[in-house]
């Protein structure tokens, strides 16, 4: 088997690109053993860079802007092209402070926030309450970033498959075990059946997968690592109508929690950040933390039916930044390794940053000039020797 | 269709009966809708009349101690028959009280269950880490009952199913909607298909949903409600060793938890009781509530894998007691309703009390009397008029 590129990986990253390169005329292979969105179906779907922004990360947050700024033409023709909502929500994003110090490290994000440019709102107790009646009185204060949104992660995902299925994007069910190269070239892939895929470009778009493939810089794959998350899917009782309508961001007692309502009436509790490798198994005391947290802002949630309880993987690097580009001159391809790109390590943001990083793919195989927000986020900023962004 | 009895209702007491009556030479149609058994397969499987002894219900621990001791030979047959291993644990329940007036309840309870002649060894704090050495220092005290036991409820439930099975019951997938009834004497069960199946002898077995079937008496059919319990099945991560060896029963600041240990790694965490009709949703605040209470006394229980959640009806009754018999004279069949037998109500004891229960119906079936125990606990003291227990 040929084509013009190969994408190593199914999940969102790798899916909207494949599904952009093949609108941009590109015959496309997608390699990926299962579905692929493992990671995505455990996401909360938050569009989250300005509540998200923390102190050191201003370049993150730049391309974060870029990619909310970006999410809503992407959805609508996703939208268009498969006939599925992807459940986009713009009521911004509620950060809840619990108590008198969550509040004092609240203030102090948002004056970062605001210098960066952010549109925020700060509100006692009694109008955090106004927005979201079933707050606990007890809460310390809030924040609202208007500017927040949310997706829904499990219809955006299935969505971008079928997007991809209909731009003919050749699916192959198999895993990506190596880059194969020529002297200077990249000519395809190694898949674990024994077969290659053969392709003057490869994109590996592998998440926490990323070092099992060879043919990769060593300091690359060793860049990225597994960050356990676990996270909880609650339902309304038959006839008790939503509980929230905004995003909220609770900080309680120093810990964070999240509440995201979804259109169909479920509302997503999460996330733990936990490193213990690629583990996915959920553990009585991160879902008796998340119902606690949980319940502590948002008393009602007792109330809810506890539908699923999950854990997934997401791609974490150093620096917490995204790894997009390639490996010549400019980030683009060359030097070595003609034709192979990564697009990885998105850590808790791959559904924000999946139609901005298609959009970088897509330049890069092109030969156009991706956005220059993507400047600090070159795969060699792990090289030895070099300097990070 | 027709056979010697109709047992309507699968769970473990429906199918302890079947099989029994069978195994004594009847011809037996158990007629359930679903495998039917529901309720066991939520339960904990404790075998734990001396712990569960409270004040003013005397004549039900007659009845569960004669039940216990008769479950170690039902279960050895059962496992002879069918090979299967029914995970029966003989260690004793540990009963731990949290702080000073969890300890002063327990103390009382400890006193009257000596008086009624049961076995308690009363620990200090430490005497309690002796034999569960993962138990939280601020344990107040405890006491051993080392008379309680647990089964495996669901390997019971499936090698009753299959004993049910070798001894030629016919099972009719279906739900009785009613008894059919000449002047003076059943003549069969209607079912939900249309149907009918003969018999001059009808067991009613029919646990929570005994209110549904038409043609037994009103006040019967009102005295058994649904009682709603929750509970968690947790499992050891790969490489820790068992946590607990005992049942440990628990009373946190006035709360019971329990926590019962199985052969296979797993422990079940239980349960809440609800008021709340035939429910059967997992709620968010039940899951938090036994989190909780499980790690205030076994705080090693976070890091375990939280494996299931699950929600169960148990057959309440307004005295607590089961309901097993006929409506004749002596408990037994006759009366106006010649050959209409229930066995219902079994409320948290189903496990416990099937064997008993099943012996005293194939009696009453054989016309034989059964043992003393079951005076109390006939079908006619919810009628109008008649005094209770």
């Amino acid at each position: 088997m040929t084509a013009d590129v190969v994408v190593a990986g199914g999940g969102v990253i790798g899916t909207a690109i494949a599904w952009r390169a093949a609108a941009a005329g590109l015959d496309v292979v997608l390699v990926d053993p299962e579905r692929g969105d493992a990671a995505s179906l455990v996401a909360a779907g938050m569009l989250a860079p300005v509540s998200e922004a923390l102190f050191g990360e201003g370049a993150l947050l730049r391309v974060n802007l870029l990619a909310l700024q970006r999410f809503g033409s992407f959805a609508a023709e996703l939208e268009d092209v498969t006939g599925h909502r992807v459940g986009l929500r713009r009521e911004g994003t509620l950060a809840i402070a619990y108590d008198p110090g969550d509040y004092a490290a609240l203030m102090r994000l948002t004056a970062f926030r605001r210098s960066a440019g952010l549109e925020a709102e700060e509100l006692d107790s009694r109008a955090c309450r106004k927005l979201e009646s079933f707050l606990t009185p007890d809460v310390h204060g809030g924040v609202l970033f208007p500017g927040d949104w949310s997706v829904d992660n499990r219809r955006y995902a299935a969505a971008l498959r079928k997007a991809m299925t209909a731009a003919k994007v050749r699916i192959v069910r198999d895993r990506v075990t190596g880059v194969l190269a020529g002297d200077d070239q990249v000519r395809g892939v190694a898949v674990a059946d024994g077969g290659e895929i053969g392709a003057a470009q490869v994109v590996v778009a592998a998440g926490c997968w990323t070092s099992a493939v060879a043919g990769l810089p060593a300091e690359l794959r060793a860049a990225v690592r597994p960050v356990k998350g676990q996270l909880l899917r609650l339902r309304h009782p038959d006839g008790m109508p939503p509980v929230i309508t905004h995003t909220i961001r609770a900080t309680v007692r120093g810990v964070d929690v999240y509440l995201v309502p979804r259109a169909d009436g479920e509302v997503i509790v999460g996330a733990t950040q936990e490193e213990r490798g690629p583990d996915l198994t959920v553990t009585a005391g991160a879902v008796r933390d998340l119902l606690r947290d949980a319940m502590s802002v948002l008393p009602v949630t007792s109330e809810l039916i506890l539908a699923e309880t999950c854990a997934g993987l997401r791609p974490g690097t150093p620096d917490n930044g995204p790894i997009v580009g390639g490996f010549g001159a400019g980030n683009g391809p060359g030097n070595g390794q003609r034709g192979l790109l990564v697009a990885t390590g998105h850590y808790r943001n791959g559904i924000l940053m999946s139609p901005v990083t298609a959009d970088a793919i897509v330049a890069f195989l092109t030969g156009q000039p991706p956005a220059a927000e993507w400047e600090p986020f070159t795969p060699g900023r792990f090289a030895a020797g070099e300097g990070s962004r």
